[in-house]
């Protein structure tokens, strides 16, 4: 089995953090996305989306999806449990990783990719009008985000999740996206730290 | 519990149709979206991202995002699998979902949504450029679709998943979206009037 691998991409880094919460250790293939590796031929027989993270099992089977290849690992090593236990424990993980996907990681990534310079070639067509608009509703979400974290030690309840994962890398996007994130979010900010001093960010 | 409905929208609908092919019959609340019926209080209250659809438990805890009420329905009555089976066969479900999800439904409801003066109030701002931008993404990813459907009875291997749900209520919007499909796609067509078949299509 092999990862092939993205840097420092949020997608590529949320598998590694996975894989680190879990215990796993899993041979990693680096591909340098910035001179544009994953649209090698060797990349798009594997995925015909030109996307990373890519996991090949050793029969050939290939698994695309960040949260796809999570879930296989969950399948396979069950502990510590990260798409949470329980029908309604499963389903409220699902709701906020995709709460935390639709809303926040994805505009986020939208205001990188569709304003900054170096990603012209990647965002074909780039649409600055639509990049601009993407901040307010990153900014606009967090305030859902800080009111859950008031209550709760995790976004998903009182363990710790594949959402957690998928909101730190979001919120350590901001900062190439050019959003800064409103002090008044003192939840949110807390949470940060905390998910920030697990030995798995820095994977 | 019970199910606060949208109507024809692409995301209701798609609970609806997995509660049919489980033969479930939950209690419908029909909310009127054409008159802004996801922005009222009692919907906010549910759900703060003021979408549909919304199953509330009998408890009160409140499950929202379409993909998180079905993953609570499959926990509870597996039969049939609709995320699959076994490691492999739960990623790949996975993986065709979010595939599906990500470069079909998001661009096809993108060109609807930033180009229809109907929309004008539901997304702010509109922005034409970008769903014109949409169409040919959409357009695009049909091949991929189609070559997987060349060799696959289904989109996620040889049974009917949640993958296939998402992809017919896509593309049953393509007609909204004002996209149509080429007619080079003849196994995408011949899946969707396989699916289309299917009881559960008219739920």
């Amino acid at each position: 089995m092999k990862l092939y691998d993205g840097g420092r991409a949020p997608n590529p880094r949320r598998v590694r953090i996975f894989l680190a919460e879990k215990g796993l250790s899993i041979p990693l293939v680096p591909v340098d996305m910035a001179a544009m590796g994953h649209r090698s031929n060797e990349i798009t027989s594997l995925n015909p989306l030109q996307r990373l993270p890519v996991l090949e099992l050793d029969n050939g089977s290939v698994i695309t999806e960040s949260v796809a290849i999570c879930r296989y690992f969950e399948e396979l090593h069950p502990q510590p449990p990260l798409f949470g236990e329980g029908a309604l424990g499963k389903a409220l993980v699902e709701m906020w990783n995709r709460r935390v996907e639709l809303n926040f990681m994805a505009p986020v990534t939208s205001a990188f990719r569709h304003t900054h310079p170096a990603m012209v070639e990647w965002e074909v067509p780039q649409i600055p009008q639509w990049g601009e608009a993407n901040r307010p509703k990153a900014i606009g979400f967090m305030a859902v985000l800080d009111e859950q974290l008031a209550t709760s030690a995790f976004i998903a309840g009182d363990q710790f999740s594949i959402a957690d994962i998928t909101l730190l890398v979001s919120v350590d996007f901001l900062k190439p996206a050019k959003i800064v994130m409103p002090e008044e979010f003192v939840n949110l900010k807390r949470w940060h730290e905390v998910v920030s001093n697990r030995p798995s960010a820095k994977a």
